[in-house]
């Protein structure tokens, strides 16, 4: 019986973490971390009878303690904040901790969890990216493995096993293209939320789905490769195969493919991430090969895509560039969401956010944290100086 | 400095392994064993210096000394017909054997040489298809590695690097369809010799390429795929590929699918072979994934290809059954390659020969042998009949 604990189980990873141990049966869930949806994490609550849960503040504790009543008799220890998600995220009893929350606020809770030596099941893309070198040194420091469940880095995992590191030469990250893969750049131009919203293959989160949109997901991704597995940005390619069939793949030196194919499903990677090194028999139904269609792959376009060189760029820029690119495309995405910028605005702001980045080392919690903000700050005054030239022009 | 000794050197694997040799660099090739092409084996003898080689007959014998005088000053030890072969096989210095005959004739060589506990790079399908529990328990009593050459068995053996043989569900065999897939039954019946010889593909030994246009060299494979790996028929399937760049996966019990991609060159699985376990760096330029154009996958059409479905009943009669097939199919293709038979006929004569095999158990030489020698028998039989019936309807 393996002990997890969640940050983030009313998410979409967290809800299919949660089938995955329905399925396998030999893992009792010890905590649970949520922010906003108080009536999922009290049905999750009542089932799972975790010792400990987390949730954004005080008005949502009540709001969860008023449906726990109506649900449970006796109620697990309920915390509030990061400290409560950092006490989630390093819960004695738990072995395995998913991280699974949506950007920044993950940071912290999961450096701890890999400080306490944890296996880290990690969808947080923004622990790897905001401080990839920091967390692996820690992970290095304590033992703690971290197992990528995203698809592409899962796929990588799983194509490396039996390989050496020095017989590789190159890592090949699979791109849907997303919804835009099609679109010219003036119609791009005009794409609304609903459009970018509209992922061909995976049912995801809003933001990480925006940033599918945006290929800056896919930016993200080569640089948790880089920490991830330890090969610098020219060893890291991407390309966009639009049937999500193909998850990854590494090219050895004997020019010999290794491929990692699934149904799109994530649920594979996450207990793949918890049954590591051995593998269950999975919860979805077989790739039928032969009623795929055909599968195909096509280059990326950098001049409708500009967010993926931008990530290209931070890895060269090093240090905290890539907290402060992570920090900007969050505001952004938040402010196309919310329908205040244009689509192509995601990338211009993060450009020039990145472009006026006054890098440090990012040796630091303080450090990254500083680079997060200064960059929040930066992508919020120039959203804001671009809303007023909006309104301007509108009058 | 590997020691290498080829049987085959002149067929298309042979003269691959030299250019692979050519290639690496830090191989030297102490023994040849050719058939029947003897200018060609001259110049292999010329430039690589072999310590010994081997020839068909004694007419051979004197035909390649004749070239060879006209190139060399010293001579390597002639040796001649199966007993030569077998020198060549366990020639005392050579580490690696690459057994590439065609046909029967390598079986007792190659046995010899996993007796005599070399790594076997093997190309020789026969070996394993008339005696994989003969082979296997051998290599298991001698200690020689096996290693697959054919790219479908090669790919398998990629697939499976770090992972648990207790966690495979089924391995999956790619087949190129060959040059009929698109064909209809009456087509087929029509078809030439060049017809079937006009592989998409690959570009092999007239024997193998009749038998990709049958499918019979995939059931083969299935059948080889058996012994390599210790699967049973059950956890063996095939899948047609019309591309071949998916050289074949490996599904695992939890859904994953693991394929090995690569340029379509016989260079690249003879090197793995040679180097295993180390990859070196490859003498073919990458895939190039964006080009490719759709990868496409399809079910096997067991009426138009009744051959596969045979190889799946003689792993079920187990036992010579195997040994039968294989037999009467290197009969039937001859037939066929000299324009005897029509296309459909092979099968009908392997569909025959298996039905009458009196089976036995395949735990010596000498039944495996006895099997073969009346197998052959019975299809030359059935041919004669059905030409004696040709000529008279034609009277």
């Amino acid at each position: 019986m393996k002990v997890v604990s969640i940050l983030g189980s009313t998410g979409s990873i967290g809800c299919n973490t949660l089938k995955v141990i329905d399925h396998l049966g030999d893992f009792r869930v010890a905590a649970l971390g949520a922010g906003r949806n108080m009536p999922r994490l009290a049905e999750q609550v009542a089932k799972y009878r975790p010792e400990m849960v987390s949730v954004e503040d005080e008005g949502r504790a009540d709001e969860l303690s008023a449906e726990l009543n109506k649900l449970c008799t006796s109620l697990p220890k309920l915390v509030i904040g990061q400290a409560g998600l950092v006490e989630v995220a390093t819960f004695p009893t738990a072995e395995v901790v998913v991280s699974a929350t949506v950007g920044a606020v993950g940071f912290v809770p999961t450096l701890r969890a890999i400080e306490a030596g944890k296996r880290i099941a990690l969808a947080n893309k923004e622990t790897l990216v905001m401080a990839g070198e920091l967390m692996t040194r820690a992970a290095g420091r304590s033992g703690a493995e971290i197992l990528p469940v995203d698809s592409e880095h899962n796929a990588i995992h799983q194509c490396l096993r039996g390989e050496k590191r020095s017989e590789v030469e190159r890592l090949i990250l699979t791109a849907s293209g997303g919804p835009f893969r099609t679109w010219s750049s003036r119609q791009m131009t005009a794409a609304t939320v609903e459009d970018a919203l509209a992922h061909p293959n995976w049912s995801m989160g809003d933001k990480i789905t925006i940033d599918s949109a945006t290929l800056m997901n896919k930016g993200f991704e080569v640089i948790e490769a880089k920490w991830l597995f330890g090969f610098d940005a020219d060893q890291i390619s991407v390309i966009v195969h639009p049937q999500s069939v193909v998850h990854s793949m590494v090219e050895m030196v004997d020019g010999s493919v290794i491929a990692q194919l699934g149904v799109t499903d994530m649920k594979h990677p996450i207990q793949y991430a918890l049954t590591y090194p051995e593998r269950q028999k999975g919860c979805n139904s077989p790739l039928d090969l032969a009623n795929l269609g055909g599968l195909s792959f096509e280059e990326p376009d950098p001049d409708r895509f500009p967010s993926l060189e931008l990530a290209y760029e931070a890895l060269r820029m090093g240090g905290t560039a890539a907290a402060a690119l992570n920090a900007s495309n969050e505001v952004a995405v938040e402010a196309f969401l919310t329908r205040k910028i244009r689509f192509a605005e995601i990338a211009e702001t993060n450009r020039s956010v990145l472009g006026s980045h006054e890098n440090t080392a990012a040796d630091t919690l303080e450090h990254i944290l500083a680079a997060d903000a200064a960059a929040r700050a930066r992508a919020i005054m120039r959203l804001s100086r671009a809303a007023v030239a909006h309104e301007a022009n509108a009058v």
